[in-house]
């Protein structure tokens, strides 16, 4: 696919950054007026606009979608739920699909109505995924395995390493396909040791995305506190030598899920991200 | 150590549970009322009434001491600033020792300053444990590393799994002499599924101490919004089967850091604690 991106500009927008009321085409004017040809948008964010809309936008605008945000949250207390939640997953890839994304990332979920099985939720989530993936692998769309921040396990995702996401590929795609592997946010995976050991056991085959944000001291939020690269903790270009020494070629996707980044302009946020991404990233 | 322990009631309450402006006797005469015997101070709490007054009262109540909290936070920008905290560390293990605790508990400290190399913080960790362990020995004062959550990695300790804790073990006390171990609290390790394996290789030596309380969810504040037990998603007595299974016969304690405990009468904390801990503990 032909793109417009810069020179040195191999960043991709996740549309969570810029969530401050303005529709999908308000954000993707925004994003061209910037340079940025590159972007991961919410399924709510598409379900607004319509499917068939946001399709138009990303091809008339020659975009390139690195990421649909997002499939998962499978566990669910009973077999009726899980399967509705699969389903949920196939009309969500049929949604990447349509809008020729990279991946669809997963948020696994966490634990089911008042469960205190998490190993349980863990295999309803492998279930979950071997259900989708002749789906997904039909339709062209790689799944990427996000690894939540261990804080998230209960309520949004019981993966929390890369580890335990890479077995999930290991036991469900053993031939490394191309068809499974894992979203990176550094924001989750930051403090673990074992980080590097598993990006290099990942490989080219099963980087399928990279997301960059910066992890603030102190943290106002559980979830909406995330900082603009450079403002934490994270020393982000070890990440992303990382994966880069793999192989990996695809684009830095910027993804802030901030309340006080959703309270200025996209013209701010864009301006940031940019001068961040060409700094510390 | 002969003690009052009532049958069945192997519990000890960690006095960060109780912090509702009550002093050490008051809490003390508290949890004798309720025939809990064992207690695990904090330092500023020992402070407070100065270390001779509070070992006059473990001693003169016969109280089972199951830790001091806490030594640790390690990590300083300067080789002075370093220096000074393992000199802290000298004074925590004569303060552990004064009382006859079981342990002195570690709480190993975060990114010194405005670093972003954890590894090089994870370094400052062991060279300090390092440092203050020959004197640990020579007090009879076992050390016990307490890997706390990924989401305090920044700011309050480096250590977050028993995996890390335990190669810290097994380079500074090859020999599993008994000086050196960790102390599992189910409210940091319960969402790592290698916690189970860690807990078998940590084995009956290294297992010194182990804390309960729950996770909520949600969680109100990162630090100070821990669950009384039950009222969460933790699987309490899969851990505590788990710590026994190799033995470990030490006390079950109890360490609930919340603001919300914190309102409550000594009274109602301790009953409630109680009643917990023969349920679902």
């Amino acid at each position: 696919m032909e793109t417009h991106v810069l020179p040195d500009l191999n960043l991709s927008m996740n549309l969570a950054t810029l969530r401050n009321g303005s529709t999908l085409g308000e954000m993707v004017d925004d994003c061209l007026r910037h340079g940025v040809t590159a972007i991961a948008p919410w399924r709510d964010q598409v379900a607004a606009v319509g499917l068939k809309e946001a399709a138009r936008i990303v091809e008339s605008n020659r975009l390139r979608v690195t990421g649909l945000c997002r499939g998962g949250m499978f566990p669910a207390e009973t077999a009726a739920g899980r399967q509705a939640n699969i389903d949920d997953n196939f009309r969500a890839i049929d949604e990447a699909a349509a809008l020729g994304a990279d991946c669809l990332v997963l948020v696994v979920g966490g634990l089911p109505g008042s469960s205190k099985d998490i190993a349980g939720a863990r295999q309803m989530v492998r279930d979950g995924i071997a259900a989708m993936l002749p789906h997904a692998k039909a339709s062209g769309v790689p799944i990427a395995i996000e690894p939540l921040h261990p804080m998230y396990a209960a309520d949004r995702a019981c993966v929390n390493t890369l580890r335990q996401a890479l077995d999930v590929c290991d036991v469900l795609d053993p031939q490394r396909s191309g068809a499974l592997g894992v979203a990176i946010d550094v924001f989750h995976v930051w403090w673990d040791s074992d980080a590097w050991k598993q990006i290099d056991r990942a490989g080219r085959e099963r980087l399928l995305a990279f997301h960059v944000c910066d992890w603030l001291v102190p943290m106002k939020d559980m979830l909406l506190d995330r900082g603009m690269m450079g403002d934490g903790v994270i020393d982000i270009p070890q990440y992303r030598r990382a994966v880069e020494a793999q192989g990996y070629e695809g684009f830095v996707e910027v993804e802030i899920l901030s309340k006080d980044w959703w309270l200025r302009s996209l013209d701010e946020a864009l301006d940031t991200c940019i001068a961040r991404y060409q700094t510390v990233v």
